[in-house]
């Protein structure tokens, strides 16, 4: 059994619209000092052990159905 | 100038509809070996410096504005 974290992040090029909306929001509910903020997705796998490779399977997931590599930037880490 | 990074999930006792709706698309996509999927968000904010403790304020945030309490866990680390 492995547990895997996944991290998917807008590529830092792009404008991020929902973090700029989060930004003013933050911004107007007097928190002035923050100046910046990316929205991105995190998410936990479960993965029963089946003779693959963990890192070439979820890397395959991320790009496959988790991420949109044309536009996102993904990273994992894999634990027990 | 801190870079703080949020992670907010889905109490565990909660269930993670769009979580289950990709694990199945994961295993229907023959990747039998995913076990649970559970979906949170991942939030980069970058903060100036105004004197504030940035942990005190950051916790405010994520009470007030990027969590839900009542149905979500988050933490979150700072760098920088």
């Amino acid at each position: 059994m492995a547990k895997v974290k996944v991290y998917v992040t807008l590529k830092p090029t792009l404008l991020d619209a929902q973090g700029r909306v989060v930004q003013n929001a933050l911004n107007n509910l007097g928190y002035e000092e923050v100046d910046g903020v990316r929205m991105g997705k995190y998410i936990e796998i479960e993965l029963k052990d089946n003779g693959h490779s963990v890192q070439e399977r979820v890397d395959e997931m991320c790009r496959k159905l988790l991420a949109n590599p044309v536009i996102e930037n993904y990273r994992f880490e894999v634990s027990d």
